[in-house]
């Protein structure tokens, strides 16, 4: 008989005063806790928890997505989101928060809870965000795809994480089907466009190179199983006060292109200067900030050897050119995600908030026509880029000029 | 307590004759059946059976390398090999042996008697093969690979088989190090050279322009995971009779790219030539043969679509593309695990009985330097080729100007 059910927050008061170090650590009589659920996702149950000497956070697994009731989803995902933290652990002390239990009936993670945190979508829609903030994402993706890649450990280790992880498949669908597939198609998980976008949704519908382009996007996302990925690193999977920035949400994790976790940020940087174009030299600013961190230390990491990738390379000029040819593959598969992802917040299921921020219908869908055309530009032109430079350059076009032709 | 125990034909008898369903298919009495071990390869024991009504082949992982008693190995390849048959029986009917039982215990596998077939490598130096074997080696590799590939099926099914072969790091590890690391660096493994080639072979681990283009290898072995691969498709994995030619031992299955396997069966062929120039007009034939049928079956089977890449494509056209664009990096990933195969049979550890063809030791010389230079071409050229002539130009180059230089 399984020992699943999903708690509310009468259940978890209960279940917590069983577990001695979790209420030790909170401190105080069960009764004294302070439980507010805080569910803004789509997928899963949130708790935090505050006792009298400390604060934790629960997140349940639902056995359907929580915003749409009808739609099942595994519970195994609580599962893969444990150990993406417990593999990342070690890499990314003080960039994520700490993982202190996972329950596997119960599909419960329990972690450090993160206060007085705000989500970074919602900090940058109320522009209350410390600039600078990406750096810690930057940094965040170099040390995860260090410790998990071919590089720097035995092989046997990336073989551990693509067995352990492969089985995720439930949420790499969610991936496959509505970044990879459903903003191209007809489908009826798709919202129904505002008139003055249908014409552009339905010319993605029909665009051959365009779907080309991103057959290669899916068969680089299926194939190349470079490290393990969050999977899902937009800006509603980042907390942050002041200088304080964490990543959370790991369900996604999957071994793949580290471009995917580089292309979902950056896109997501992009979708918030289309919805508010005055904010674009603050999220060029980030984009720099975020790939100068990544490149700086996934080279300073990748370098160090020690892997069965680049074993033979016996000086530091060899293997850093070997890293540098790496970075230009990974540059160019995060302009086709960025793409990807640009477009599925636009138009697919799970659209962003911030287009919350055009004054009106009118500014909304300028601001959703030029997302798609970036989107689009991205896609088709990610193979040719040659530098961070031009990758900036078709994320942040100048207004005046709109997305760069592609001719 | 472990149920394993290493076989001897008296072992194999009374426990074939506690299975019911192999003793009734053998046929006769326990007694009368006649058990013949044939083990010629690295690694296991292999006996033949043969009943009055039919014969079987009873296949046994030992706890170390045959041939090697103190380099330990784990049971545990028989399993992957068995899966492997299991994963891609249903496409290769007919071009391997059927499997009929495998027991976890013994980690044994029960399979079809290939009779009266020889090892293709035995028949090539023997010079006793009908012409257009290796049509059948191409649809092998199209039909597995189809199988198990991400355009033709769910990514769920790709999952699966990334979960289940992970873990033969065993094997992979040989592949690692006596493939993709040991011919190119000192190492206990490496037999010692003859003194005319060891000028060769210390140039092999001086190359810096060499070990860079082999990381970029080492990084596509490891990272790119297109399909499910045999993982030692040399001439001494397939056995023929007349024009019935079945590919065996499967047991270094991994899902990796799809190269590797036509890159170690090409240049087995290769190798072949430099031990016997005079059949290198033959040998160039059966590559052409084979990469003719590959790529011709390849591109019926992954056109028809039905998978997660390429899903979008709705015209023929479409997909012919995107599978000519696969087709071509294949071609180049076929050239350089093709090198590092030919080098690795020249001098590192399980050398090929080919050379055994050269009439004296200075032919020998000649052979194998020829050898170390085709490889060396291959893997420093791979990334450039742009059709299947140039690389059957360099892996077969005319005898009166060696191997094309590099400049
Ligand atoms: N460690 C934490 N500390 C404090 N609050 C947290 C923490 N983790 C999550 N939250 C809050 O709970 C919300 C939902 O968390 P999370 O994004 O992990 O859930 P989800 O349902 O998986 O979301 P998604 O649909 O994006 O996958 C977050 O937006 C945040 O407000
Ligand atoms: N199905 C079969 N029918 C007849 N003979 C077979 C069959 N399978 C294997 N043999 C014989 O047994 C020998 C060893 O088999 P196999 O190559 O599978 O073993 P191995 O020890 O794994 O070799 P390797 O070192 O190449 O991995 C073959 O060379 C062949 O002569």
């Amino acid at each position: 008989m399984s020992l699943y059910r999903t708690f509310d927050s009468a259940d978890l008061r209960i279940w917590l005063s069983t577990q001695i170090t979790l209420s030790t650590q909170l401190g105080g009589k069960p009764e004294e806790w302070s439980i507010k659920e805080v569910s803004d996702g789509n997928l899963n149950s949130v708790f935090l928890v505050h006792g009298l000497d400390s604060s934790l956070c629960c997140k349940q697994a639902l056995p359907h997505v929580r915003v749409a009731p009808d739609w099942p989803m595994p519970l195994e995902r609580a599962l893969y989101e444990a150990r993406y933290m417990r593999a990342t652990e070690a890499a990314v002390t003080g960039l994520a928060p700490k993982l202190f239990h996972y329950d596997a009936d119960l599909f419960l993670l329990v972690m450090e809870c993160l206060s007085p945190h705000t989500v970074l979508r919602s900090a940058l829609i109320a522009d209350q965000v410390t600039p600078g903030f990406s750096e810690t994402i930057g940094q965040y993706v170099a040390q995860t795809v260090h410790t998990t890649g071919w590089t720097t450990r035995p092989f046997e280790e990336g073989s551990r994480l693509l067995a352990d992880f492969a089985g995720n498949t439930a949420l790499t669908r969610i991936t496959v089907d509505l970044i990879l597939n459903d903003p191209y198609r007809v489908c009826t998980r798709n919202p129904e466009p505002e008139p003055a976008l249908l014409s552009a949704v339905e010319a993605l519908r029909t665009d051959r190179p365009l779907h080309a382009a991103i057959s290669r996007l899916q068969n680089i996302f299926l194939t190349c199983r470079q490290a393990l990925l969050h999977g899902d690193l937009h800006t509603g999977s980042i907390m942050l006060h002041e200088r304080d920035v964490r990543v959370i949400d790991g369900e996604f994790a999957t071994m793949g292109p580290i471009g995917f976790d580089c292309g979902l940020y950056l896109g997501n940087l992009a979708l918030h200067a289309c919805a508010a174009p005055q904010k674009m030299p603050a999220m060029e600013h980030e984009m720099r900030v975020f790939w100068a961190a990544f490149a700086e230390q996934f080279q300073t990491l990748v370098s160090q050897g020690g892997g069965d990738v680049g074993g033979l390379l016996e000086d530091d000029a060899a293997r850093l050119t070997m890293v540098q040819d790496m970075l230009l593959g990974i540059l160019r598969d995060t302009a086709g995600f960025a793409g990807l992802e640009i477009i599925r917040r636009t138009i697919g299921f799970a659209q962003v908030a911030d287009y919350s921020l055009c004054p009106d219908d009118a500014a909304r869908t300028t601001a959703r026509k030029r997302a798609l055309e970036i989107g689009r530009t991205l896609i088709m032109s990610a193979e040719a880029i040659e530098s961070p430079d031009a990758l900036f350059a078709l994320l942040c076009p100048s207004p005046a000029t709109g997305a760069p032709s592609l001719t």
